[in-house]
C-alpha cells in the first residue's frame, strides 16, 4: 500500500498526526487539511504542506504563519 | 514504489503534469510546487492542491484563484 505518515513540524520536530493517510484534501477556509486514513478515520489538520516525501511515506505540514 | 501521478485539473478535465513523482514542496511564493520525480526530474507547477489519493497514485493540482 502506498499510503502514507502525516506529521505537523513544531520548534523544527516531527510529530506524527496521522499514520496510513490516503486522502489529503483542503478544507473550504484554505488553512487547514482534511486527512483520511486508509482505515478511514479522519482528522483536520491546521496548517499548511510543508514538504511530501512520497517514497519516504511521509508528509510534513507546518503551522500556518 | 510509492511515488504518485500529478495532473492538474482543467475545465474538470485532469491533465497529466509528471509521472512518478516523489518530492512535493511548496515554493516561496506559496502560488507553486516544486515536483520532483523519482527519475530526477523537475517542474514547478503554478496552482494548488486540489486533492490527494495515495492509494489511488493521484495529486490533482487546481488553477489559483
Amino acid at each position: 500500500m502506498c499510503e502514507a505518515n502525516a506529521y505537523i513540524v513544531k520548534d523544527e520536530r516531527e510529530e506524527l498526526v496521522m499514520e496510513s493517510v490516503d486522502t489529503v484534501e483542503p478544507e473550504e477556509d484554505r488553512k487547514s487539511f482534511r486527512l483520511v486514513s486508509i482505515f478511514g478515520e479522519q482528522k483536520i489538520i491546521r496548517g499548511r504542506i510543508r514538504l511530501m516525501n512520497l517514497v519516504d511515506h511521509k508528509i510534513l505540514f507546518e503551522k500556518n504563519e
